[in-house]
């Protein structure tokens, strides 16, 4: 078993090994630069620390994380273009760089290239791999889709929210552990409750997101704290805080989420003194820990040793303490 | 061995069969609606057809059949949000009915569905079919970037301009007919033979499409004809035309091939003229021949009955024809 920083480095190095610049440029050069933009590559390394837990090669396991990273680029090349982002990684995002059509088309190219790196496998395992990755894409685009139709919607209920971030979110982290339990040839009941793993801990960690995009520190958030308050964004905090506030609060919180101040600050402190007063950010935070709690429950049920669970459990506290 | 329509009954009941309106809505109503639009249906045809050539059940080539097709009605959304076209088949196209988002994650989801319809298979053959399909897929979206870069050049060659309407059009009808094959259990020269076959009548097509958009019936052609002119598209028309003309007509051809007239009369009849006096339009006539020929030829060395070869062929003659 090894660090973190280890699988990081080997992951890294194969993926500049594999992703060349080919022709078309046009088609290549924009895949190249989302790939190359860095970022934690959380998702691949659970890839390969989930095959290592299970006795495998990482190695084997590293065209699946690779599978997994590339999809996830994919995803954020098309959702930038969805959410008008300019920004990525503090970078252009590839529809400003070049322009929406070249976001399209290489964004369609990746989802291809997500696919072609399950051709490394026999054809059992590829099937196994390619299954699970089509039923996670497509959750991931129905996710999408929630997130979109609650824009424009008033009555999104906490449930329907906690599943839209499952699908958006969650899934994709559960598949990426579960691809390096299949490539590792764990039981069918330890790849199950691996992706169970990762998707309660996905949750989990999307929550933790929202949390912190009203009470994170300036300092180590690394995102604009407020931006989801800016953005009227129905998270978990709001849909919480309309739950438990009086009608006056509720009237106000509803209001707020309707506006778009040019200074925003007043409405990002009267929000957030609605999500504390009205007892939302408790019930977050409590939520975090429930869904953490229940994450590293079902760590108990795999049938591997103490010290690679205990390597997966510290891999989710730092996940949740942000330090990875 | 089936007649045509006798296929095309049976994919379109088992395309409406399959393809249920399911949540969320705006994510899957487009779907249904470009895939209800109807059209052709040329390439999942080609696909029963070829099964049953090589004595499989074409019911056992349904799902490769319906992969195909919705790859291509996902290759039509995102195409025709790039192109700014706002109808398809007559009706509204989806970013025009819905709007562009819709239309990226529509047409997303439709490439997972595409390669989720070969989970049906065993995984020997589901392998075989997902990396042809992966394959013929980035093929198409190169040949898409390259008919995009292309626009913007002046110095576009007849082989160039060859490969990529070979990369946008004709290798997915070569995987039709290729995953037709191999879902019947054809050996692998066969497979190969019948993708050879269909790449050199999907060239020998789009020419034909090509020249149809100036010298087409307007009766029957189905499009506006001299639309490529007025969007001057440098097809094979216009580049063999400029390759064979005086100093003179090749200035003027550049020149109507970079104006946008109100009124497009003058500039199509003049740009006709040139490609019949410049001996484009024989030259053309001659290489979808040459084609056509080609691809006739590669039938001769199927391991399969006459009777077979004469309905491919006659299948052939009848899309050169446009009867089909």
């Amino acid at each position: 078993m090894q660090n973190i920083s280890y699988y990081h480095t080997a992951f890294v190095a194969y993926l500049d090994d594999k992703i060349q610049v080919k022709e078309p440029a046009s088609l290549y050069d924009p895949i190249h630069y989302i790939l190359e933009l860095g970022g934690k590559r959380l998702r691949p390394l659970l890839t390969l620390m989930t095959a290592d837990a299970f006795n495998g090669d990482y190695k084997h396991a590293l065209n699946a994380a690779l599978s997994i990273e590339i999809f996830h680029n994919f995803s954020l090349i098309h959702d930038d273009i969805m959410d008008d982002a300019p920004l990525r990684r503090g970078q252009p995002t590839v529809h400003e760089k070049w322009d929406i059509n070249t976001g399209i088309l290489s964004g369609d190219a990746m989802l291809i290239m997500a696919y072609q790196l399950f051709e490394y496998y026999d054809p059992n395992t590829f099937q196994e791999l390619a299954k699970l990755f089509s039923k996670t894409a497509l959750e991931v685009c129905e996710g999408q889709q929630y997130d979109m139709d609650f824009e424009t919607r008033d009555d999104v209920s906490v449930d329907e929210y906690l599943r839209m971030i499952e699908f958006k979110t969650a899934v994709l982290v559960g598949a990426a552990m579960k691809m390096g339990a299949i490539v590792a040839g764990a039981s069918k009941e330890d790849q199950d409750h691996v992706y169970e793993f990762g998707r309660l801990l996905g949750v989990a960690f999307q929550l933790q997101d929202d949390y912190l995009d009203a009470f994170g520190d300036p300092e180590t958030f690394g995102k604009q704290v407020g931006g989801d308050i800016i953005e009227n964004k129905k998270t978990y905090l709001f849909l919480k805080a309309l739950e438990f506030s009086n009608e006056d609060d509720q009237l106000q919180l509803q209001h707020l989420f309707g506006i778009n101040p040019s200074d925003a600050t007043d409405k990002i402190e009267t929000a957030k003194h609605i999500f504390q007063t009205s007892g939302s950010a408790d019930a977050t935070r409590q939520e975090i820990e429930n869904y953490t709690k229940m994450a590293f429950a079902v760590l108990d049920e795999l049938s591997i040793s103490e010290d690679k669970k205990d390597m997966l459990k510290h891999f989710g506290h730092d996940l949740m303490n942000r330090r990875v």
